[in-house]
């Protein structure tokens, strides 16, 4: 039997990353999409808990099956894996996200945490990104990584509980690609303040990123020489060297 | 000048638990409350991007300021910071959540990822969780341990980008606080399938909490036996292991 991949995004099941995914995904095995009928960036790992959730099967328009979801990405792995799938996935990709989902955007992600979703349940997980918000952004430079990838993943036993975090750089100048750390980067907001038509004062946010790292081991600075950056990740927040000193410490 | 303390949570600017933490927080400070105007639980890391955030001064019917916001508890913390304190807050706090956020929670809940943005923002940060999900839950018998945190955490310089997840259990019977590693756990699933009138299916998420965690140091362990559990959270995901062994495996 071919490994059966669920598919998954952020950006909405018509979104042009996922169509990518999709056509590399279905080179390895049976593809399986349930994706936002919206989009869903910067929902980080929500969950719909104060409203149902509907699903439409858009399958009749597609060689493979295909619903959209009204909830978050994390809602999707959750429907996909207990309700639609005919049998246990082998393998949870999700994006290709349009825009990096490097460093700390991995806690602001709905693409990556549908990701570690995945890997919370067992289940081999990756994200992938590219470094590129543009709509009509060029997915076909880092096809072969993505490719490179998934055959990895399915070929080898990976833990259960990790999965991936893979960025891709825009543009055909491709190196190669590096395993890496989370690089130590936040965002400086900027709140843009407006006026409504009734006087009400309202705020869109935004603002600069701001990398912190100077490592040469990090994902930012893979990124930054053109390498797709892979991160393995996990879900076990514990600061453990300040769980040592608080032991001493607090009394 | 008094320490200035920034109070957020994902229940709502109303809910009791807020209240009760503004209480204690008073204590040891000038307390300023950014707080969602309407249920925010389960929303993650959740960020506004698609449309504006509202926010509304409600400080006239109190004797401190209060703002309500119509984002996520992350928004909360971001406007709040950049837009709303007079100065740097000394600490930020979150809750308390009507409802545990122990161990895998704590990627699922907005209460704790306030608390996680403050530590991204490099304050001070800690959220705190009642395990109780009653909107009449009784958070007298916890307070003690919140002022206890609280003082520590005000009076030790607690490393940048670290927060603390603090929980505490149902009830009279508490037995003090231990210092904690995130438990592995997760919610095994089941979504409650039902048709609209118009015979469509919707689903509502709901499960069953799976602790497979043995050790006796974790946030479970420590709360099963009626402690309040204190664990130290960051937000590198990074799997360093994992790291090391793709470095040498992946080609």
């Amino acid at each position: 039997m071919k490994p059966l991949i669920l598919i998954t995004n952020d950006d909405g099941v018509f979104a042009p990353g996922i169509k990518e995914l999709t056509r590399i995904a279905r080179e390895f095995g049976d593809v399986f999409v349930v994706a936002p009928d919206s989009p869903q960036s910067g929902m980080g790992h929500a969950v719909t808990l104060n409203s149902p959730i509907q699903i439409n099967d858009l399958s009749s328009d597609f060689e493979f099956p295909v619903y959209s979801c009204s909830g978050t990405p994390v809602d999707c792995v959750k429907i996909a894996v207990h309700k639609l799938l005919p049998r246990k996935p082998d393998l949870i990709v999700s994006g290709i996200n349009h825009g990096a989902n490097s460093s700390i955007n991995v806690i602001y992600s709905g693409t990556m945490s549908a990701a570690i979703e995945g890997a919370v349940m067992g289940y081999t997980s990756i994200g992938f990104s590219l470094c590129d918000h543009s709509y009509k952004a060029d997915f076909k430079p880092g096809a072969p990584y993505i490719a490179k990838v998934i055959k990895y993943a399915l070929e080898h036993n990976l833990p259960k509980h990790t999965c991936f975090n893979v960025n891709i750089p825009k543009g055909d100048n491709i190196q190669g690609i590096k395993i890496c750390r989370q690089a130590k980067a936040h965002w400086d907001e900027e709140l843009d303040e407006r006026k409504d038509p009734r006087g009400g004062t309202y705020y869109w946010l935004t603002g600069v990123f701001n990398v912190m790292d100077k490592g040469e081991d990090s994902d930012e600075y893979a990124l930054k020489h053109n390498y797709v950056s892979l991160v393995p990740a996990q879900f076990d927040l514990t600061d453990y060297k300040m769980l040592e000193k608080l032991n001493q410490e607090f009394k």
